[in-house]
C-alpha cells in the first residue's frame, strides 16, 4: 500500500445525464497503537506519517512528556491493518500500566460511568500565551491552505491541520481522514521544536481539538467550522484564543482572552 | 440544560471591519454508556434523544439483537456530563461480559494490536437489498434536508442522519455534533419499525457509517462527502449501494451492485 491512497475509482456521475468519471478515494485503515506490549487503542486512519502520529498521540494522551521519552516506533502492516509498536522509557511505562489498570477496574467498579467521565476531563496545566499573529496573518494562511492539502485536492475527503507563523506562513500541514489524527500528526511533527503562532484545522472545533492545541502551546486555534460548548469552555479555562468559521475574508472570534482581535479594548 | 443547546454567544466578526454578532453554539457533553454496571464507552455528544442513541448504539455495537432486548434506559446528568444506564435481558448480558473480558485480556496478551484489529472488523451477516428509490428521490431528499436540520441551522456545527422513503420524503432526522452519534440516534429511532429506502448523512462516508447502514438494513447510503477505501470495500462485500458527494442536482454513484442507477445495465 502506498503512503496515502491506492484506490482510483471509476464512478458514475448522475445529474441531468450520466457520465463515468475517475476519482481518487481517501485511504482509511485500522491502526492499532501498542505501547510496551499493551494494546492501547485502535483508530481508523490515513496510513502515512506513523512516526508523527505516534509521537503526537502519546503527547496529547499525556503518556509522554517529550518525544525523547520514546525509545522506538515500529509501524508494520498486517492483513487486517497496521500495528504501530511503541517502546517508552521506564518512567512513562508506569503511566501506561496505571491507565490500563484504571480501564480494567472500570469494568466492575459500579461507578463506571462516573470514572469514565473523570478520565475524559484530563488535567491541563498548560495556559495559552498571548497571540502574536494579527488577523491579516490568519486570512493569509486561510487563503493558501488548499494549496497545502494534496490529499484533499485529490480525494475531497480528508481533514488537514496546519501550523503557521505570525506572518501567516504555513510551516507544516498533516492530512488524515480523521481530524484528531491530522492534528496529532501535526503535533508529533512539531514536537520539541516549533511552537506555532496559530494552528489551523479544517474541521469543527470540539473539546479534543482545543485540548490538543493546548498541549502544543499554540496561542490561537483557528477552525473552518464552529466550536462546541465544551470546546469553548475549555478554551476559556485555559486562555486559548479561538477563531471559528474562518474564511480567507471573514472569521468569528469566539474567545479573545487577551483582547488581541479587539481594535478598541476599552 | 435544555435538550440541545444552551449557549448563545456574542462573538466578534472580523472581515474588513469588526462587528459583534450573536450566535448559538452547539452543545457537546461527555456521555458515558453504562451497561448492567459496566462502563462501556464515553462519547462526546449533543445531549438529546438519549433513548434513541442508546438503542441505536447497542444495535450497531451488536450488543443487542432488537430493541426488546433492552429492559431499561436511564439517562441522568452529573456534574461532569451525562450517564446513560442501560439494563439488558440476561441473554445479552453475556455479550457485555465477553466484550469487556476481551478488552481486559488485551492488556497483557502480547498480541494486543492484532486482537484490537480483529475487534474492529465485526462480523456482518447482513446483505443490503436491491434499491427502490430512483435518483430523483435522492435529489428531492437532498433539496429538503436543510429544512430538517434545526440545530444545524442555528449552530452550523452539527451533523444529521436522515431516513427517507422511496419517494425521497424525509421520514426522520437526528442531529448530533458527532456523525456516528447522529446515525446511531436515527437507527435507534427507527429500530424494529421502519426500514428506510435510503439513509442520508451529512458527512464523509467512513467504514463505520457503512457498517451502521448495514445494521438497519437500508439498501442505499447517501453521503454529502466522499467515501474512504475501507467504506467502499465494506459496501462491496455486503452489496450496499453507495452514493457520494450528493447535492440536490448531482451525485456520484460509488458502488452500484444491482446496476440500479445505470440506465443501460448492459
Amino acid at each position: 500500500m502506498n503512503a496515502a491512497e491506492d484506490a482510483a475509482l471509476t464512478i458514475l456521475r448522475v445529474d441531468g445525464s450520466q457520465a463515468a468519471i475517475d476519482r481518487a478515494i481517501a485511504c482509511e485503515v485500522p491502526v492499532a497503537i501498542e505501547i510496551d506490549g499493551f494494546g492501547y487503542a485502535v483508530m481508523m486512519m490515513t496510513p502515512q506519517d506513523f512516526g508523527d502520529f505516534a509521537t503526537g498521540f502519546l503527547l496529547t494522551e499525556r503518556l509522554i512528556d517529550a518525544p525523547a521519552d520514546i525509545l522506538d516506533i515500529d509501524p508494520f502492516e498486517t492483513e487486517r491493518g497496521w500495528i504501530v509498536r511503541v517502546a517508552l522509557v521506564a518512567r512513562c511505562r508506569a503511566r501506561i500500566h496505571d491507565r490500563v489498570r484504571h480501564r480494567t477496574s472500570d469494568t466492575s467498579c459500579g461507578l463506571c460511568g462516573i470514572s469514565g467521565l473523570e478520565q475524559v476531563a484530563r488535567p491541563v496545566t498548560y495556559r495559552a500565551a498571548r497571540p502574536t499573529a494579527p488577523a491579516p496573518a490568519l486570512f493569509a494562511a486561510l487563503a493558501t491552505l488548499r494549496a497545502h492539502q494534496p490529499l484533499n485536492v485529490q480525494t475531497g475527503a480528508v481533514h488537514a491541520a496546519a501550523a503557521c507563523d505570525a506572518a501567516g506562513t504555513i510551516l507544516a500541514v498533516r492530512e488524515d481522514v480523521g481530524r484528531h489524527n491530522a492534528l496529532d500528526k501535526l503535533i508529533g511533527h512539531l514536537a520539541g521544536a516549533t511552537v506555532p503562532a496559530f494552528i489551523l484545522v479544517t474541521s469543527r472545533i470540539s473539546y479534543e481539538m482545543v485540548d490538543k492545541a493546548l498541549v502544543i502551546g499554540a496561542p490561537i486555534l483557528v477552525g473552518i467550522s464552529a466550536p462546541t460548548t465544551l470546546a469553548l469552555s475549555h478554551a476559556r479555562t485555559h486562555d486559548l484564543t479561538l477563531v471559528a468559521l474562518a474564511r480567507p475574508d471573514a472569521m468569528l472570534v469566539a474567545h479573545d482572552p487577551f483582547g488581541w482581535f479587539t481594535t478598541d479594548p476599552e
